[in-house]
Order: structure tokens, then C-alpha cells, then sequence
């Protein structure tokens, strides 16, 4: 792909209750995410990095959409598709939750929040996990009412977030641990807001229910975020490869175990041992895993855009991973990537070669995140 | 929106068999369809018409994903989930199937291809049906093998299909029936054709059953089609409205039953009574519907790109249905739209206002496809 090619927006790629306002902040590219536009460049990629790791952002993630599950069985229903062990999970926390099938294969890496003992909202990665939900329920006659609510994700990132926020809702939010929520008045209506974003720069999540409710609390926030700079934005391409963030479509698909994708610290025993997929986890868990994410220092010139996984090879020229996101850190000084790799070259300070869109290449692999360099 | 925002590809936008070709043909546009790049514009929408109207062309629609579903119980669970009667498929035809969930709401509305009595491939619209199909297999336990095959279907398309196919695999294919499918050599390997396909213009969908196919494929058709003037082109949002096809996720969503989505005739009794959902569809029957998918005529001169329903009114100012797709037809010499329109509006002749982007039209009610008019 030379060029960067247009977007054709119908209504089937569905637009958020904020974006107007982020047309009108001068967005100028997207990516289509849960059939949603999701916004991915304002100024330019480097420069919205640039505020974002100094400022304050407000970000349309609304597309990261919600499955609602009501009802009896809904904790029951919930611990059937993840790993984790949820038993302890409190009315106010967000896990992150690797979502498997039937292989072990991940085929999402949703946040869930638990509202009560039988209700939760599942904020999603870029798959139709309504139909996976829904498909299993009605399979197995389970008591619960699974749907898409309409609540949209507002995230607030960047180091200035609290301030922002406290001006907002007062002082109480700074005590917000991370993974935490708790509800918030913001212009006279409760939201439900959480510590978490797909960056790693601090900030919130603002749950926010009812379409009409998106552009009220877009101009609150700008209003109140002006003595911080505020600015429109989104999760940025170079900030989430420095911090390790995953981004499932491209670092992982369905042909990775969540072992594979360095999520081990989330696959419990309770879970895997009643979770659909558990038995092939645990025997991977017993017999090792054959390749894992890793991140990599690629040397040379500024990386193009990495479309398509870019392969890798050892000295003897053999296959031995590849690529899935490769991108220059202007604050490291050095071209990050994140990548998998196989067992016998998994080792931190392994060199290989990687087969970018421009060339060859050599790549050491290393840990992630890249905050370890 | 004012202004066509760029996409941006990363790997979870997954290129196709095709995309370097496609590429290299000069494409401008795409949309994002089942995670994967839908080519939309070449040279302009009208060019790109006139010319599928006139000649032929190959359409990249990889998109349409394939999900295969293979074992004793196969034929069980794809009748489960339509109520289309499936009792009479023959193993050389297609099936256009509504998929419907627990509430008679539209989820899909794929083609079904049926190889032989346990093996079936459903070639979807932009929803993860993977995930539906396999959660109700694995709740219910049913033996059958569910996913996604690496097929891909290429387009033929244009009133020329006919001839370049038959320079390619000789007269016979001349005979092959509508929605029937049989296998042809072409370039020493044989793939499964079916005469289908996204226009009005006739023509034939290859299934390309391996990635590495792909371009062989594209170059042959491309060498035999020079005499035929053959260009890259992909589905025509022009020509698709005059021919009354319609969209999934734009003209109807989950909030639309079959019956409003003008489909009445893939709903049989036989499906209904089996397949789930079947309920609510049979007393949609009988009490009748309380909306219904029309044509719509537009005064005025060029109406704007329709990214979100615009809302229609009657006379008195009340809300009576919205336009999803709308577009000028230069063979037509008129504004052609597609909507959803209220009962006691929906008789043909009937005058609305419409609400488009740049204001207040009259909309008049009429049949689809436009060819009537």
C-alpha cells in the first residue's frame, strides 16, 4: 500500500454520539473499529503524541463498544469465556479479560466492568463478542439478557487528567484507584467513570450513557480543559508500542494463545479449569509455550507503516517470528516494535533480521514495554 | 463529516489475496467490511459505473467472509439461525439466508453455498457470524466444525462476465444457472463458481480457496479481459441502489425484522418453526408489519453522501420512517434513495420530506428496484 487511501463512511460504519465534535476538531484519519468510526490522527501522529505525553486529551473511543449481561446466570456466562478467575472481582472494579474459544485462541481482550453480582458491561476489542455471548446463552439456555446498551467510552489521557477531572468533579476522583470505578455528576447527570485508557500516561474513562449526553460532555470537558491545553485526540500509534499496550487484531489474533501474547499473569487455574478453551491453556501452561510477544529495537532509519506482518529470521535465515507493529519513538530515538517470537529466540538481547516493507533490517528483541530500555 | 478523512491500515484491517493488485489498479477508496479492506472507488463512482453498466470487472470482495461449517450436525445448525426452508438446497446452488437473532432482529444476510448435506460455507456481510454460529454450536454441543476457511471470493461482474469467463473456461459456463455454483479449471486448479454477485449487471463470484492464489487468478482474468476492456472495480453504490440491493448494517440493522426489510419471501413457515427468533416472525405475520423498506424518489438537484439516516416526515411534521442510502442516478437523471418507511406512508406515490444533510426535499414513495420507475 503506497498511498494512503480514503475512507467511505456509510451508515453501516456507524458514527459516535461525539463525532461531530471531532470533525470539528479537524480529525483527519480513522480506522473502522466494531463497525464504528474510531478516529486515530489530529495534527499528525508525532504531534499528537507529543501533547499527549505532556497535556491533557479527550478521546472518542466509543467504538470500544459495550455488551451488556443481565440477568442470573451472568457471572456464570462471563467466567465460561475468560481464564481469569473473576471470584474475587468487587462491584467496582474493571478487569481486563483475554476472551478465548474453543482452541485457546484469543479472540478478544475486552475490559469488563462489574456494576453488581449480576450485571456487567464488556468494553470491547475489535470483534462481535455480542454474537459469542449471545450465541453461547441461548446454546446453553442460561438466564440472562445480553445486549449492546447505548453507552459510548470518553476517555480523558494525558498526565493533566486529574487536574482536568478534579476541577470537573472535585477532589475525590484523585483517590480513583486504577481499574476502579465509581460514579461521577458531570453537568447534572451521573456517569460512571474508571481509571483506565489504552495509554499509559494516567487518566479516565467515562462511561457515558444515552447518545444525546456525548456532545454536553465533550464541551464541559473542553471548557474546563482550556487552562490545560486540552485537545481532541486518540490512542496513538507510537505512545501505545513504547508503553506495550496490545492491540488484538494486530499483535495477536485468534492464532494466539493468551499465553503467546504475555498474558499469563491472567490465566488462573479457576478459570481454565471451567472456561471454554481452559484445557488447551493448561496444557500449554505444562508443556511451555512454542513462541511469545516480545518487543524489538529495529536499527536504522525511521520504519514505514507496518501493514502486514513483517517477517523474521535468525542468522541461518530460518523463519523464526515476525513483526505486527513497528513505528520511530522520537523520545527514545530508535525504531520500536512489537513482535512474535519463537522460543529458541525469545532471549532479551537476541538479534535477528526483520523483513520491513523497505528492506532488510537487523532487530534485537527485548522486553516490553519499551520504559525497561 | 465536510471532508473524506483518510484510513488508516494497520494488520487488523487484514489486506485480501488481492490488495496488491488492487492496489496497483489505481484504487482511491475502501471501507473497512468484516475486518478487512473493501475496495469502494477506483476512478470516481460515476466512472466506475458507466463502466460496470457497459463492460466488466473484477471486484476484490474478499471481505465477504466465508465461515464453514462441516459435520453431521451442519445442516441442523445453518437452519437453526434462518427461516429460509433449507429442505430442498441442492448441493450445487446458493441461498440467499437472513440471519435473524431471539428477537427476529436482522444479523446478517449472507449467501449460503452448500458443497454437500454436512458442509456448507456462508459468505457474510460485515458481522461476525464466526462467532454466532460457533457459541450456539458449543452451547448446545452439536457436532459440527465451525471456521473461517481461507476463501476468498473474486468478483466477476459487468454484462461482458459471460464472455471473459467463457474465453477462460469455455461455453459450458454459459448454462451455469443463477445462484447455482459448479467447479471450473482455471490455470490448472479448479475452483468453485457460482453465478452471483453484488449488481444487477450479471456476472459470477469465484471462490479463490487459498491466499497464494490470489494474483495468478487476478492476472489471468486480466489478460483474458483486455479485449473486453476489463477494469478493478468493487460494488457501486450507484448502481446498487438502482438495483434495489440492499446493505446490510446501513438498510437494515438488528432492529429490523426480514419482513420490514422487504425479504418476506425467504420467510417460510418450515424455517420459522425450527430456527431462532422463528417465533416472533411468525406473529410479525400475522399481525403485520408496522414498517417496511421502499424506494424513494428525491426532488432537487444532487443530494449530498448520506453517512447517517435521514429522518422523513409526513406533512404534519411527524416522523414517519428515515432514508438509509441515497444517491444521484445519472442513467436515472433523479435522486434515488432507499428507506424505511412507516404502514400508513409506505403505499407508492406517497410525498414525504426528507431531512438531508443540506436540508428539507420532498421524497416520493415508490418500488425497488428503480428499474420499475
Amino acid at each position: 500500500m503506497t498511498k494512503t487511501p480514503f475512507l467511505s463512511v456509510t451508515r453501516r460504519v456507524r458514527s459516535t454520539p461525539f463525532t461531530r465534535r471531532v470533525t470539528e476538531s479537524g480529525v483527519k484519519a480513522y480506522t473502522v473499529y466494531n463497525h464504528m468510526l474510531l478516529p486515530t490522527m489530529f495534527e499528525s501522529f508525532e504531534a499528537d503524541y507529543h501533547h499527549l505525553k505532556k497535556h491533557v486529551q479527550v478521546w472518542d473511543v466509543a467504538a470500544e463498544r459495550q455488551v451488556e449481561i443481565i440477568g442470573p446466570d451472568a457471572a456464570k456466562l462471563i467466567q465460561w469465556v475468560t481464564p481469569r478467575n473473576l471470584a474475587k472481582m468487587q462491584d467496582d472494579q474493571c478487569y481486563y479479560i483475554p476472551m478465548i474459544n474453543e482452541k485457546g485462541g484469543m479472540i478478544n481482550d475486552p475490559v469488563a466492568t462489574k456494576i453488581s453480582d449480576n450485571r456487567y458491561w464488556v468494553s470491547l476489542a475489535d470483534s462481535d463478542m455480542l454474537y459469542w455471548l449471545k450465541g453461547l446463552a441461548i446454546g446453553k439456555g442460561l438466564n440472562v439478557d445480553i445486549f449492546e446498551p447505548d453507552v459510548s467510552p470518553l476517555a480523558v489521557q494525558g498526565p493533566k487528567s486529574d487536574d482536568l477531572m478534579a476541577d470537573i468533579v472535585g477532589n475525590s476522583i484523585r483517590s480513583l484507584g486504577f481499574f476502579r470505578h465509581r460514579n461521577f455528576n458531570i453537568g447534572g447527570k451521573n456517569y460512571l467513570v474508571a481509571r483506565s485508557g489504552w495509554s499509559k500516561q494516567g487518566g479516565f474513562e467515562i462511561y457515558v450513557d444515552g447518545t444525546e449526553n456525548g456532545e454536553p460532555l465533550w464541551d464541559i470537558l473542553f471548557e474546563a480543559g482550556e487552562k490545560y491545553q486540552v485537545r481532541a485526540g486518540c490512542p496513538n500509534g507510537i505512545e501505545r508500542i513504547e508503553g506495550g499496550l496490545l492491540s488484538y487484531g494486530t499483535d495477536m489474533t485468534h492464532e494466539n494463545t493468551p499465553y503467546e501474547a504475555g498474558l499469563g499473569k491472567y490465566c488462573h487455574r479457576a478459570g481454565m479449569d471451567v472456561c471454554i478453551g481452559g484445557d488447551v491453556l493448561l496444557a500449554e501452561k505444562k508443556a511451555g509455550s512454542k513462541q511469545m510477544i516480545r518487543g524489538l529495537i529495529i536499527d536504522g532509519d525511521r520504519v514505514p507503516l507496518c501493514h502486514n506482518p513483517w517477517q523474521l529470521t535468525n542468522a541461518a535465515g530460518e523463519k523464526v517470528g515476525h513483526v505486527t507493529a513497528a513505528v520511530w519513538s522520537p523520545d527514545y530515538g530508535k525504531n520500536i516494535a512489537i513482535g512474535m517470537v519463537d522460543k529458541k529466540h525469545w532471549d532479551h538481547e537476541t538479534v535477528l533480521n526483520v523483513y520491513a516493507t523497505d528492506g532488510k533490517r537487523r532487530a534485537t528483541v527485548g522486553p516490553l514495554p519499551f520504559a525497561a530500555y
